[in-house]
Order: C-alpha cells, then sequence, then structure tokens
C-alpha cells in the first residue's frame, strides 16, 4: 500500500512539463520516471518527450547525479575487495584497440581489470566483437563468475550483460532513434551507470574527439570529461580522463581480427607508435588511480617496464587461455580468421596526406560484414583494412595507401568503397601540412585523486 | 515504385535533428513526417521527440502551414458552393455556449453554417456533449450527408468524425500526454486543418484567455491569434479573431443541460449580458465575412435584428427538427434531463465577489460526471451549476452564490464541492474591485477580408 501511493505521487505529464520549462528535476522525480521505464509503466512515447527535453533545457550537475543512480540501481551491481580495481572506458573511435594493449599492461603492473565492454556501435568497433575474433573466447559469463575471474586471475573481459543497468539499455535504445544521443548528461549517466555498477574503485576515461568520434569538436569532450569527473566525485569514485585524438583511426588496422593481431604486435613492442602511445598514457594512469604509482608519470613508466619486458604480453595471453580461447593466436597469427582476398588500393598522386575520414573508413568495415547495420547481423571477423599512410606523410603516385581485405563475392563492394577513398577519404596536397593534431590533448583527473 | 522511393527520401531521425537543432524543416519533410504518422509507419516515440523539439524550437510560419496542409490531406475535405459558408471555432471554456446562439444568429441573417464541434476537453465542455442533451439530436451524420444538410437547410452541427484530419487525432493524442500541447503552431495547425477541412469560406476565431481557458495570458491569446490569421491567409480564406475573456464562466450555466436552456433563454432575449454580448459579437462576424454585411459592426447590427424578431430562436429549433431531436424542448424545459436534486451554496460573508476559479468550477462538473474523466466515460447531462453572482458584484452573508445541481448518492462529492467553493473558488473581499476586466479584448481580421 506504500509502495501504491509512492507510485502515485507524480505523473510522467509533470515531470516532461517540468523539464520542457526549463526547471529543475528533484531526486524523486528522476527516480521515480525512470522506474517507470524499467518496468514498463511508462511508456516510450513519453519517454522520448522527457529525452528531448533533457537534450534542450539540460540537466545539472545534481540531476545528472540523480539520473546516474536511478540507471546504476535499475540493476544489480558489483563490489570488490581492495583498492586497486580499476576500469577503463572509450567514448568509442575507429580503430580503437587499445583495451587489449593497456588491460594487460595494467594487469602485469598489479591492477585488478575488471573489463564489461560494448560491442560495435554505428561506424565505431566494439571491444567484445574484436576479442570473439579468438576462437572459443567466452565473453558471456554471469556475473557472479566474472567478479569470482576478476579476484582470481585479476583480470576478466565480457559484454554488457542485460543485468547491469536495464534502464540505460532501455533508455539508450530510445535515444538512438529520437536523436537524442549527443547529450552530455544523457551521455554521463549512461556511461557511468554501467560504470559505476561494474564495482571499480576508479576508472580511466578516454574521451575521443575529432572527425570519427562522437565528441566531434574538444570543447564537447572536455565538457563530457568535466561532467563525467563531476559525476565520479558524487560517487566517491577517483576518475582520469584522458583527450585523445580521433581525427584519423587508432593505429594502423581497422577490422576485428586485423585489430587483434595489432594489439599482440603492439603487446611485442612492434605496434604502431600512436596506439602504443595512447595504450601507456591510459595504462599508466590505471596504475596511478590503483594506488600503485605516486603520479601519472610515474604509472606510465611502470606500464613502459611490462611492454618492454614482455609481462604485459604473457597476461594478454592468460586472458585468452582462461576465458576459454586460442591462446596459440599470440604466436600463430594464421589461427584467427583472415579474409581470403587482398586490394592495393594505390594513390593517383603524389604529394602529402591531409586527412583521412576516419567515419567514412569505419562505414567500409560495417558495408564489407566486418560490423552490424542491424544488431541481429553477424560479424565477418576476417574483413578490414590497413593503413599504410597517415596525416603528414609523404606519398608518391602508385604508392600503397590501403589494403583492403575481403571475401569472394564482395568484389563491386570493394571497388566502390577503393572509388570513395581515392575521391574523398583521403585527402592528398601538394604541400606539408604545417601543423598536426596531437594525440594526446588533455589530461584530467578529479579531485579525489 | 517510385512512391517508394519518395517514402525513403528522409528518415525521422535526420528530421527529428534538425528540429532539434533550431533549423528549419521543409514543406517535403514535414509532409513526408506526417504521412508516416498517419500510415503508422512512424513509431510514436518519435512523433513525441519531434514534437518536444517543435514546441521548444517552435515553428515559423510556413512552417506552420506545411504542418497544417499535411494533416488537412491526410482525411477527406469538403468543398462547398458559394462564398457565404462561414464557420465558427472557439478555443473552449467554462460555460461556454455561444455556438447555440451565434449559428442560429448567423444562419437566420443568411449565412451557412457548418458546424463540426468537439467534446469535452479536460474541464472545459463540449458542444456535442451539450446537444445530445436533447434526446434523438443525431450529431453522426455522414460527411455526405454533413454536406447535404447545409447546403438544403443552411446549417447543421455534427461531431468530428475520424474521416476529417486523423492526423491530427493521432498527434492530438499524443499531445495531450507529452506536455506539448500549449504550443501555438502546433495549436495553430490543429484548430485551422480541421477547419479547413469543414470547407468553409471563412472562419471567425474566439480565442478565450484568462483562468479558465487554455491561452492564460493575453500576449499567448495575441499570438495565437495572429499565428491562425497568418495561416489563414496562407490558404487564402477569411479570418477574424477575437479575443474573449475567460477569467469566469460565461454565462451563469454550466453543464450540458443547463446551458442549453440558457442558450435557449438568451435566444428569447431573457438571457445574461455576458454571454448575448460574445454570441452577438462573433454572429456579427460571421454575417460580415459572409458579405452580408459592409462591416463587424453591420454585422452585429443584422445580428441584433434577428434576435430580438425572434428568427434567430426560430433557426435553432429548426436545427434541432432538421437533426431528429426534440425541438419541443424550446419550449418545455422539462423535456430535457435535469438533476433531481438542489443544493444551494449560500456566501458564508458580506462583500464584493473578486475572482471566481474558472477551472475548479469546470472540474466540479465533470467530478459530478457531467465530463469525462476517461474517453470512455458516459456523460451525465442533468448535472451542472448555476451561479447567482459575478465578479464585481455585492453578496450579503447567506445570499445565493451557486446551486449545484446533482442526482442521488453525490451527497458527499457535493459537500466537497461546496466546501472548496466557499473556501477557494470564490473570492470575497470587503471593498469593491476598482478594475473589472473587459469582455472582448481585440478584434482582428486577417488581411483578405
Amino acid at each position: 500500500m506504500k509502495n501504491k501511493k509512492l507510485e502515485l505521487k507524480f505523473t510522467p505529464y509533470e515531470i516532461i512539463s517540468k523539464k520542457r520549462d526549463g526547471h529543475k528535476l528533484s531526486d524523486e522525480e528522476i527516480k521515480w520516471f525512470i522506474s517507470g521505464v524499467t518496468d514498463k509503466s511508462i511508456p516510450d512515447y513519453q519517454t522520448s518527450a522527457l529525452l528531448m527535453a533533457i537534450y534542450l533545457q539540460g540537466f545539472d550537475k545534481s540531476e545528472t547525479a540523480s539520473l546516474t543512480d536511478a540507471m546504476l540501481y535499475s540493476g544489480k551491481t558489483l563490489k570488490f575487495e581492495g583498492t586497486n580495481v580499476i576500469d577503463k572506458h572509450s567514448t568509442g573511435g575507429v580503430g580503437d584497440k587499445a583495451s587489449f594493449i593497456l588491460a594487460p599492461i595494467a594487469h602485469a603492473c598489479g591492477v585488478k581489470v575488471p573489463m564489461m565492454a560494448g560491442r560495435g556501435l554505428g561506424h565505431t568497433g566494439g571491444t567484445v566483437d574484436k576479442i570473439e575474433a579468438v576462437k572459443g573466447f567466452q565473453t558471456t559469463l554471469s556475473l557472479e563468475d566474472f567478479k569470482k575471474a576478476v579476484e582470481k586471475d585479476g583480470i576478466a573481459l565480457i559484454g554488457q550483460t542485460g543485468e547491469i543497468a536495464p534502464a540505460d539499455k532501455k533508455i539508450y535504445a530510445l535515444r538512438d532513434v529520437t536523436a537524442t544521443v549527443e547529450s552530455i548528461p544523457l551521455i554521463t549517466a549512461s556511461i557511468m551507470s554501467k560504470k559505476l555498477a561494474e564495482g571499480a574503485n576508479g576508472i580511466v576515461m578516454d574521451i575521443k574527439t575529432g572527425s570519427g568520434a562522437f565528441m566531434k569538436t574538444r570543447a564537447r569532450a572536455k565538457a563530457l570529461g568535466k561532467s563525467l569527473r563531476d559525476t565520479a566525485t558524487r560517487f566517491d569514485k577517483k576518475m582520469m580522463t584522458i583527450i585523445t585524438d580521433m581525427n584519423q583511426p587508432l593505429g594502423d588496422a581497422v577490422g576485428n581480427s586485423l585489430e587483434i593481431i595489432e594489439s599482440i604486435e603492439t603487446l611485442k613492442n612492434n605496434g604502431p607508435k600512436d596506439i602504443t602511445e595512447v595504450s601507456v598514457q591510459l595504462a599508466g594512469g590505471m596504475v596511478y588511480l590503483a594506488g600503485l604509482a605516486k603520479s601519472h608519470k610515474a604509472g606510465i613508466k611502470k606500464a613502459k617496464e611490462v611492454l618492454k619486458n614482455g609481462k604485459a604480453l604473457e597476461s594478454f595471453r592468460n586472458l585468452i587461455k582462461n576465458q576459454g580461447g586460442d591462446e596459440l593466436i599470440v604466436d600463430d597469427y594464421t589461427r584467427l580468421p583472415i579474409a581470403k582476398h587482398q586490394k592495393e588500393v594505390l594513390s593517383l598522386k603524389s604529394g602529402y596526406i591531409t586527412s583521412i575520414a576516419c567515419q567514412e573508413i569505419g562505414e567500409h568495415i560495417v558495408s564489407l560484414g566486418g560490423g552490424r547495420k542491424k544488431t541481429s547481423d553477424l560479424i565477418d571477423f576476417g574483413v578490414g583494412l590497413i593503413i599504410h599512410k597517415r596525416i603528414g606523410e609523404k606519398v608518391k603516385a602508385g604508392e600503397k595507401l590501403i589494403t583492403l581485405y575481403y571475401n569472394e563475392g564482395q568484389e563491386s563492394t570493394v571497388t566502390s568503397i577503393e572509388e570513395e577513398i581515392l575521391s574523398k577519404n583521403i585527402k592528398i596536397k601538394a604541400t606539408k601540412p604545417t601543423t598536426l593534431k596531437p594525440l594526446i590533448y588533455d589530461i584530467d583527473e578529479n579531485p579525489i585523486c
């Protein structure tokens, strides 16, 4: 009876109209609404009206925290012993395989790493999709088994489960079709509700900015960073936000198996400079947040050591083994699914690369079957591409720009991709670009650290 | 095939995000979206997100005209011969029975009057509900029969049909639950799509303002008036907008049968001053727009004549007869359903009436069963109330303020209504209010007239 009364305390209409008029919603109102979304007593059309009102009228720090809290407790939550349990999150990019490098690095430094990762979203790939290129790797542990694995082995990697923040899942699906994704408070609550439910003591956030990222400008990336740190502070979690460049793919490889290979090469100290640098920066942050180094700089130093001495590589091999995957792939890449055919895209002119259309590159992978157009699509792990020239580099006519990996029957798709790459995606000018964008823009911590 | 291509021209997402970002939607985009709403290919949650974006980012004149056009042609439309077919619309109020007086007046002056009226909405009563208090009156003619009746008899009154502007019906239902009703472009398109579909050559708009109206302030009422005239101009229709007061009920009677009786009394020249005045103003506008008078003033003069000489009363009697109703009610009110019991609410103190809570009075009628809480509720035509004292009038302790009409079993409801009237709804102060609000605020025409 008491519950019944609580249920009738507000109406969706009142709450929508309050936010529509630019007023602040109370903690109670936000929690009441989200509980109605979770138990489906509030219909989608009212939720989407509220989401648009939030998008346009905003949510302040405390409203964002209430929304995070409401979504966090809409499902199960995990708790870990000790203070060295640190998670990492990336806002998503093209060619971003940093998780496979930084997690073993941090683990090899003594950090406990509970990774609950996502699948591909739009033009960006997903960590879970990529690791599933490794035959046998189990990404669907129960929450209990996940917790045990982290406590026993110090590292585990699973996909998002419906048990964690179901309200976020429901709301994200609606945002995706109602043009309310790009709202900083809504993004913050979505990320933080999941990350807090996963029970880490600290989180390192890699906020991507640029043409291939969801945050197109550095100002938006900074604003998201601040909102994430503010929310972390309210939940007594340590957080470091690092804003990194996504104006071209990270590393040379894009596509599931190809990215796993590049990750292993990086763990063998043969990786591209950019992905190595970003991974070490993020892993160094995790070591620092875990209390295993006195500063971020000291954390980076430790990270570099375990990368150099092969301990990080061993940690990755063990992760695969622990979760039932074929760990022999670490030494034998032919054990991974790789597309049968290759097509070299050769430059039509000489000059300097001035831009690489990052989002479009990601979309080409999707069109080859390396990502999903709809949730039910199966992924072709073997397709992908290798970028041979990066922004600022010199190229001669006839030189390789990109190698495409594709399967039988995809010839016409490959032809149209090649045309797009040459005519639009990679721009070449006669003079060398005078300024190049940095790889790392900003590093910030919340005051708890 | 061509149609199929047209269908894929846009996506709901693109259109929502364009309006979300404050950009103007094209005529084609608006029509595409509304056709998707009508054929149900666009889900409600996307429509409600767009409605909230329109509410907050606005629609300009041409977007409003496109929306009106799209909703207008979502269903059937009527066309009448001649230029003397004039309709009237009121934005809704409490005790507003003007239609039953002005329509016979205009008709008696030679105007053809096609009335397609609404049912009760929230605290406001509905013309169709009220006329259904008259036994036998048919409000559900087919569109064809309605057209024939207007052409033959010069006047007909029916309820809204699903054949007219079905997109508006769908969108209105969504607006009602997503806090997007009070948007001037959306209100304009909703009213105008229906009124234009009904095929009149000109429309007189009664825009109510005040505590009992949907437009609470005069500025909002003026803005709605301008938006309606702008839209009428774009569709080559004559329009007059009259802003009238709704800070207290219009006339003394509120409730279905009681309002029919008051309407007939007014047609017999025994009605309250306010309802008589508003009806004559609006009817005079209709006579003018029909080209049967050279000015609004001249129209009013003609209106007063037919009211005085009984021709308007005869027109009302014939309207009832034409549509199968019991026309004997005009001379014998006992033939109408009237609640069995009456309760006099007596003033507790002496002084001057300074305010009458109009919306609450309307809600009391709903709570007695004279209006609907949900669409499927049946109406009790006999309940209602008579207001004996109006704003500015003197009252003595023990004098009648209001008479409530109710049925057996409603005693406790009546007791709580009485308490609310005495404690909150009617305010009495010692000194006479120095300024009284006018009954008519503004009268404007669009340039076509």
